[in-house]
């Protein structure tokens, strides 16, 4: 059966070494060696919302293996998608996802997927419907380039940490919630939850307030990986305490799930948040006043985190976007490599 | 003089025959052999239109030759163009298709052009003067990515017939018109009327009214290839008749010609013919009740085919969008492959 | 020190000579000879405008020495991006320039960057912040492919010249402003006259008023680059008198710098002087008649220059365009090639 990554859910703590030891080995050996586990291999990109880092570092990576990225952009350069089994197709989309997973399989070796969610309905987006309905036609695998969870961000950010750290095990990680003005997704948040609670860090969420805590599905999943490493995930509304003797710091905005759709209604709190920014005065509550600080990108400067606070020496924020490409490298190889 | 491929009506059937054997090949030693047919060279993808199948494949194709697809859209990421002689350049253009041609060129060596028609006025829209512009400016081959026929999904249908059916002399194919929401154009129309009377078939042109009747220019050559062949061409109103003993049906929505620009009138004609979705009951009636179903994509669901249609053993839909890519390596080895 | 190609105010004419030399032998050996300078090495293409001939050239030149680009356009596929330093971020950007260039500089060995001034104040547009930050960021060499100047397009002109004239020194070239329904950027105009001069021409710069005269940054290079060659930088606004014995005719439209941001108030100039449009008439006054003409592409036919003129033997359109990619090719290989 096709091994599709659509979440680190259903990855084991050991494959995830193995992809993060084999990307170490890609990155050390970049330049040096022409590498060809792809060889005319094709990959289809598929984005459904936009991208830089992503498109640029799987583009790159698949032609660093030989192969090709052909990039997709339904509704915009190509036609609007239909995910609903059965529906009588009258309205705007003009093909099924089963056809146009069912074909690309037949081009192509794999199938990436970004699909964000409607923020209209949580108990509908929290399906993840449309990379689902790719993973249920595709013949070939289907990767997650970020749904509601962003497992190649996950990679990165596992690695990044390695190569700081060392062992991770028993260290403590924050994963912080900053304001942003619009309620963004919730996907890389659950993402650094459940990654450093696999990994075995004592995991902290910090967020306003309860109602900002994260789905239940993430929330046990962590709990489970904190307990399979004999860790623990604690969630906390005090900002000082959350980043007392932190080892790192991860900053993400998102919205909180019991306003999905009445944004309007959620406005208020995030804006009266707007002061757990990342800063010095927080970060100097660290472990030693040193420890790490990452955030995916895009970032807005003096919003998540303050100028000082990105450019400092203990900013992984650069190294975990590279990190992106080494990771994807590794990750296609182990799906679709002639080596595999 | 430089070969383009604007249409089949100038390739001969021994021609047509030849790639889509050479076609057969490639398929079958797709993963087994790479090629280098298309080593060092460029292909410029010139989409004014949408594209999933077309640009992926076309893209996977050159690339598992050796070369390099750039995709441009006039418009979107480049200038907006005039194809018009003489003009006094002073409204949206930027640019005259002259210029474009001959500068892609020098660039590349093959221009493939995907232009709709305006679906304005008739009269115009079948000058196809987009493409044949290009093809007047450009000194390389320029090739149809679909204008008003679709030659490229000719030749997969007709390598799909003949992977299903062999011989295609004298079996009845039906080209039926179905229903959707909006007029859309008529070129795969055409192109599947004007390929099947090529490859031999007998074929039935099954539409609502004498109006849906295709221009004169594929009816007429549709009739000469059948009568080369010693078959018929028959227009046919009554779809019970039209499917009886068909080995094939092809669907495919149109809009009315009488009405090019007037489509308001024609909606009610085409509303009152949603009956003539490709359903069990009508393929039932096809030989032996086991007919071959196909229809080019993007294809809405349960409006032009119901699922059960689409999803049945009979269903071409997918191998038949596979293998444009088969086809179209064919055709790009056959116009500017080392070894043409 | 990372050597960018920003403009070439900085870049000797012996250094120029040399890219024009490399140019050359590429162009003469392209399809003789397979290139393997950017083997395994990425190009990032980051459009903020549109392109056509920029896209194609640059992509099929790194293709063609086995490298690979990546186009990306942020604000369409990608995000917005803020360039200002120390910025509170709560605006439409979503991520600061310094990331954007960090992260690419690990992926890629060069980003090369289209960005057009605002037309809103030309105090702040001829600062060029976006490429200089860009520049200030990267870690890699960063590339204009137009901005406040359009260097590409001076090297593919300085080329095609050398290429119909051998030597340049001591000939008369005329950069002759054109009506356009819109001001355009001056860029062009910037380019042509300064490496004119440094090519060694006698240069004169034919304008509607002193107002169209171009920004005294480039006045001024212009007149020490023709200085140090023994030759002269003239303005004028008389027609005949300008066009009388000049070896070359270059055309572009231009808003007047004076007028930027109130654009209605410089129409009405610019709409007086349509007669400026390059015509037979006024290429009879050139040298023996038989001067020589150009225009970078897109080019709006009747309004800048008549059909006869843009199509006679004298016209150097097409291969000026075509140049681009030899010279970009001459260019890369300086920058980012294996044997550099």
């Amino acid at each position: 059966m096709t091994r599709h990554f659509l979440s680190t859910l259903d990855w084991s703590r050991a494959e995830i070494e193995a992809l993060l030891a084999d990307a170490s080995e890609l990155k050390a050996t970049r330049r040096a060696v022409r590498r060809n586990d792809l060889a005319g291999k094709s990959v289809a990109l598929v984005f459904f919302n936009p991208s830089l880092r992503t498109r640029s570092s799987f583009e790159i990576g698949v032609f660093e293996m030989g192969g090709h990225a052909v990039v997709l952009e339904p509704g915009k350069g190509a036609w609007p998608i239909e995910y609903r089994d059965g529906v009588v197709m009258d309205g705007e989309a003009e093909e099924h996802v089963e056809e146009v997973a069912r074909v690309l399989s037949r081009y192509c070796d794999l199938i990436a997927v970004r699909a964000f969610p409607k923020f209209q309905r949580w108990e509908d987006d929290r399906e993840d419907a449309v990379i689902q309905a790719f993973a249920k036609y595709a013949t070939v695998p289907v990767l997650n380039m970020e749904t509601i969870t962003h497992p190649c961000q996950e990679l990165a950010l596992a690695l990044t940490l390695r190569e700081r750290l060392g062992t991770t095990d028993g260290k403590k990680l924050v994963v912080t919630w900053t304001y942003h003005p619009r309620p963004l997704n919730t996907a890389v948040a659950n993402s650094a939850l459940i990654i450093a609670a696999k990994m075995g860090f004592d995991v902290t969420l910090l967020c306003p307030t309860p109602e900002y805590v994260l789905d239940a599905r993430y929330m046990d999943a962590a709990r489970t990986f904190a307990k399979e490493n004999g860790r623990s995930v604690t969630v906390s509304h005090d900002v000082d305490a959350a980043y007392r003797d932190a080892h790192v710091v991860y900053a993400k905005s998102w919205g909180a799930l019991p306003y999905f759709g009445r944004w309007d209604e959620e406005k208020p709190i995030r804006d009266a948040h707007k002061h757990f920014i990342v800063d010095e005065r927080k970060m100097a509550l660290t472990l030693e006043g040193n420890g790490l600080f990452s955030h995916c990108l895009p970032m807005r400067r003096n919003v998540k985190a303050t100028d000082a606070v990105v450019r400092s020496p203990s900013s992984l924020v650069i190294d975990e976007a590279e990190n992106r490409l080494h990771v994807q490298k590794a990750l296609l190889r182990r799906l679709i490599g002639d080596a595999k």
